[in-house]
């Protein structure tokens, strides 16, 4: 029984209850939201190490790091260790994307050492697996993603992305509009490319209910993917996007009536002024499934500090109503992160993911603010830091910036604010 | 004669004319706008290296860098390297908030070497002169103000920060109310601490006319400050930081009737949804003056990325109107920035300045992101990292994490998206 069957069924499972629990809200409430599609919790039965964790309406906004092995850079140990900084700096989820090496050595590795949801696109083994055997990666054949998809489902994987909404008729409507970036989903690119190579319909889609028999098996969430996000804010919110958008709504239909839990993936390079009709778009056309944004990033231009970039558009997005931000590093545009981009990224999707929190309401968000708020005008430094989002880094650059007990810091010295205003402010009003 | 009283005379100065040149919009645009007092143009006459720019509606947002000593680092060398620092990282004004070291001989250096508009916060100087005389800070003189105020107009300081609304009424309101975190400006606590010590009006509110009368003489633009901005999300949009806001309303009316160009200062720590309304509330009680933000921190929890924080509340400000970025750096609420910190925090300032351009409608903005865009369709690496908002940094990342000359990065390797759609796309549709 899936998460989903479990509650329409009115039964509270242990995942509800972890969740409830983590999330400080009535396990009732989990258990509608599931119930409604609204909410999912990715936890594959044969995820042992798992600690289920919740992804939609009233719940925190959660957080996707990405990882990952490219042919570049195939190598599992340096992947390890941007798990294990991803996991530090609080993801709440982690994608293995890995292209290079060993895949399903380096993809059970990474579950053994994950206890947040890992999410997958089995797409990429497929067509590696094609391309090793001497050929064209496009000369993957349908049974071939079906077997490597069950392949996931099986090994424990939480969730994957699959662009079931790359179809031939959304694929005329890309050519016959035109764009400045055309697709920049590597699924979407790839099934795009099957498609028009075979000549033959998105088995993604032609065979959903293939798929979905699978992950109702081990409880998969399909994380239905956006293979025509915009890569370019020219491209934002075109006839292309929403094209495939319809098609994802009418995915969730079936997912949701198959059993098996279903959320939507979303752009990417979107302008300021358009975030909230794109959130709003897709809850609307998608019946509430919880929304999966990359980004989105609000700027084109600066490679280098696209975490910064996305965490513009992520918390404009989640206060709109996304429930989950994958990350997006420093290196995005430029290459594979290092562990430090993947601190890097984690750290300011939360920023974003926290910032909406409190402007959607979230009980207890502002609580965590009002301390450190506190801990400020107190000047008690060791507050400060331990209520820090990166404990690590804060006192890092107190401790290079500031001699040892010091009261104030450097930045004001003598002429603390703080302090001038406790001298002041305490004593009997003197009216002028 | 001051750019507005000209504006209003229906004169095009010089000014006006780089302005419009720099902006891509006819002078009479900017003309009719300094007339207005909705853009105004910080160019002290004495400020001879000067590139004049404007600040206001209707023109691309601007983004401020604070350099400047403190007691803990009185050092002029390291300054310089800071203004160095923000302005190839394209600042379009510095602020020297210098407290430590020979005030008036850092403040000449830096104009010296100053092209871009040059603010100051003149009572951080009379504090400090007032303390080295022996005695207390709050011992400054009505009239020891007023000269520093002099001597700063005289010096050529394009702008200057004063905390005339922090009067008596006012204080007596924060009292009353109560707050998390109190004043968190300098200048605010320090003229909140002289009202109550001397209980006498704040002589920059009182005087306020011997205040134009230098501006104007000199043609530097009032900054009323925001003494009172929240410095936590808790204390956001209170009693007391309107009431302040109603007072530089006022004085915003006195400004321009003495022909004095002025603008608004703005919070400060505010969460996401209250960010409009703020920017909204300014514009409406201030007849529309130009609105110089600090931030917004759109959370209180993340010292060591405070640049990140307020990106995301900047965008979101100018967007809904604020004209002018006070950039905030990873050192914020920690310590002293390093010149890596100024970097940091011009490029935040910029990309969120950037972002809201684009949302704003601003003519050409987009071009930019088209432009990029392009390139990276192209795969072409030479113009991505020409086009970058900081092309230092990515050509960095991109030489970091790359073999020289490969085509696509390192992130998708043989799987590159553009690679592959290029390769298919482009080809007659096969339909299903």
């Amino acid at each position: 029984m899936t998460q989903l069957e479990a509650a329409r069924a009115g039964k509270i499972t242990e995942a509800m209850e972890q969740v409830a629990e983590k999330e400080k809200i009535a396990v009732q409430e989990v258990c509608q939201g599931v119930a409604r599609g609204e909410i999912v919790i990715p936890a594959n039965v044969r995820h042992e190490n798992i600690q289920p964790a919740g992804v939609g309406k009233g719940l925190r906004v959660k957080v996707n790091a990405n990882i990952g092995t490219s042919t570049a850079y195939p190598e599992l140990a340096p992947e390890l260790e941007k798990l294990a900084a991803a996991l530090e700096a609080g993801a709440d989820s982690v994608m293995d994307l890995s292209t290079g090496g060993d895949l399903p050595a380096i993809r059970q590795e990474i579950i053994a050492r994950c206890p947040v949801m890992l999410g997958t696109v089995p797409v990429y083994q497929a067509w590696v697996e094609a391309a090793r055997r001497g050929g064209h990666i496009l000369d993957m054949s349908e049974d071939e993603l079906f077997a490597v998809i069950e392949e996931h489902a099986r090994s424990g994987v939480d969730f994957i992305t699959v662009h079931c909404g790359v179809t031939s008729q959304v694929i005329r409507t890309l050519k016959e509009q035109g764009r400045v970036t055309d697709i920049v989903s590597r699924g979407g690119s790839f099934m795009a490319a099957w498609v028009l190579h075979h000549g033959r319909e998105n088995p993604l889609y032609s065979q959903f209910d293939r798929l979905l028999e699978i992950c109702r098996q081990y409880d998969v969430t399909l994380s239905l993917g956006d293979g025509l996000r915009p890569g370019a804010l020219a491209d934002a919110t075109d006839r292309a996007q929403v094209a495939e958008l319809l098609v994802l709504g009418e995915l969730v239909d079936r997912a949701r009536r198959a059993g098996v839990q279903v959320m939507v993936e979303g752009p990417g390079h979107v302008p300021l002024h358009q975030v909230a009709a794109n959130i709003q778009l897709q809850k609307s056309l998608c019946q509430g499934a919880p929304f999966y944004v990359l980004g989105p990033l609000v700027t084109d231009v600066a490679p280098g500090y696209d975490h910064i970039t996305s965490a513009i558009g992520g918390a404009l997005a989640a206060w709109a109503g996304a429930d989950f931000l994958c990350y997006v590093t420093p290196a995005e545009h430029l290459g594979l992160p290092t562990v430090e981009d993947v601190r890097a990224g984690v750290i300011a999707a939360r920023i974003a993911g926290h910032a909406a929190d409190i402007a959607r309401g979230l009980p207890g968000a502002l609580e965590w603010d009002r301390a450190m708020a506190q801990a400020r005008r107190a000047l008690d430094w060791e507050e400060q830091l331990r209520l820090a989002i990166d404990p690590v880094r804060a006192r890092q650059v107190r401790e290079q910036r500031n001699q040892a007990g010091a009261q104030a810091c450097s930045m004001c010295g003598d002429f603390c604010a703080m302090q001038l205003v406790a001298d002041y402010l305490g004593k009997d009003f003197m009216p002028c």
